[in-house]
């Protein structure tokens, strides 16, 4: 197809990439139109390879070269446009010149992703099997987090991730970018119902740890890991619900020190939180 | 003293906070002025808990009852400013409407906050003793990821940290807000020599460990700990340097999934390795 020369930020072909520091726009954008945004050549090659369909490409003019390479390569259109221009478009200086916009896919149903199969329909890799350790995040709501999480679970070998209703979106900008690539790497799956989610993961045979500093909570250490593990993650401010916290098998926590709680330093933050425990699970 | 009402965006006795998004202005102009600013009203108070003078203190207007309360507390003087002011003054909305301005301190010599003792000269909390476990940070630019590390060490007993020339700074205003106050917790120092900075720091008996991804490095969990470790942790682009991987006693790894890795996600982010590593000392 070759690449197509724009130089009017008005231009409707570049509507997948306006305002992209505004997230509310964003937000309501992405889910209208079923996309989401990579940012970067080793990130939107990730995208690429785990079978997300790009919608189109946004280089800027000194990567003509790499631009032209991509285009040898998809059907989907290949935009060109000044810096000055994507700048505008955009809202920042887009540093490494690159831009892709994907389809979103349908997620896959939280019991396909808990027992490694496909569900019909959904596109993607195939998972290696029944999954035995998976992380359960409820209302992170920042999406650095939520993509820091991710790149932990897919470093430490966690087989998947469910979402709460109101955790942050994965596929995010920001998510994407702060996860490395690992919202590719990684199956997931949101719960339709806050409620009753635990419920059904409980069903499946999981043994459900809730991870909180709560002092009365048992050391992560000292827990006898069943077969099949979830870890429960709650957010920045409140922690988790003391609904999830009731539902859970257990509460647990990684020892902190007593010093440091005394000067108010009294809880990790979610992403430390996480990589410890993923690490544990790996022992 | 009581509260002075001040309307004016311009008037000079606000010019410690201007422009807080402004990170180059924000360097120059709190290295010149030697001052650093904390946010929101529990960092404020655990910045002078920890013996840190306040040149001022700003509150919008809805706070007027607390920033009477501190007025009391205070010779610094307390300024009450309308939310549109502050807003217009500082270049964003100051959510929980309480900022305030510390003179900064001397740092202690690296030599003193390994030995636990206080450097003559400059004030803050004593040291429970002489470290046996400290953070060695090269390089990170990023003023979040250096708030986190501190955060972790903190919440996990790291007795210091010790920064490279360039590692950025932890007071200022993300960092401190990301750390939760622990950069008011954990005594640190910069050491003024790059290429002989680990050097020192062996000479006080510690065992210098490098964390790094490589796959030829040594798993942590089987190294033998001495009595004095340093962790050495590298910035999220480039990791150590080679010469400080060269200077360490050993190369270590925490170990990732293989899956992962080949899909590209080859390595953790420097918190979670910082948070792994930290609790792997505690055991
Ligand atoms: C910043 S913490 C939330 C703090 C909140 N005030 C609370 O009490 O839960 C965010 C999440 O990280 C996890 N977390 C933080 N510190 C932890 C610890 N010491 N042990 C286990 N989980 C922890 C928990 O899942 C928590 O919901
Ligand atoms: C994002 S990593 C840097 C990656 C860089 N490409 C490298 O090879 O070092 C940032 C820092 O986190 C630490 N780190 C990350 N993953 C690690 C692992 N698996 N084992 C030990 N340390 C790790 C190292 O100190 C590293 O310098």
């Amino acid at each position: 197809m070759g690449t197509t020369e724009i130089t009017d930020p008005a231009d409707p072909r570049l509507a997948d990439y306006v305002r992209l520091r505004d997230v509310s726009l964003r937000r309501s954008l992405e889910a209208e139109h079923g996309l989401f945004l990579a940012e970067g050549e080793t990130t939107i090659e990730r995208a690429r390879t785990a079978g997300y369909r790009p919608r189109s490409f946004l280089f800027t003019s000194r990567r003509a070269a790499y631009a032209g390479h991509v285009a040898a390569s998809t059907d989907a259109p290949v935009y060109l446009v000044p810096d000055s221009v994507a700048e505008g478009l955009t809202g920042f200086p887009v540093h490494r010149g690159a831009l892709a916009s994907f389809h979103r896919r349908r997620l896959p149903e939280v019991a396909d992703v808990l027992a490694g199969r496909r569900t019909a329909g959904v596109p993607g890799r195939a998972p290696a099997g029944p999954a035995r350790r998976v992380l359960v995040l409820e209302d992170l709501v920042d999406h650095g987090n939520v993509g820091a999480v991710f790149r932990c679970a897919a470093a430490l070998g966690v087989d998947a991730v469910v979402l709460a209703p109101r955790c942050a979106d994965p596929l995010y900008r920001r998510s994407v970018k702060v996860s490395m690539g690992a919202v590719f790497a990684i199956p997931y799956a949101r719960m339709a119902d806050w409620h009753g989610g635990l419920a059904e993961i409980r069903a499946h045979g999981f043994q459900l740890l809730a991870l909180t500093p709560a002092p009365s909570a048992c050391s992560f250490d000292d827990v006898a890991l069943d077969e099949r593990v979830a870890l429960m993650l709650g957010s920045e401010g409140d922690g988790l619900s003391s609904h999830w916290l009731e539902e859970a098998d257990l509460p647990v926590r990684i020892p902190m020190s007593a010093e440091a709680m005394s000067m108010g330093v009294d809880s990790l933050n979610v992403v430390a939180a996480a990589a410890i425990a993923c690490h544990s699970l790996t022992r």
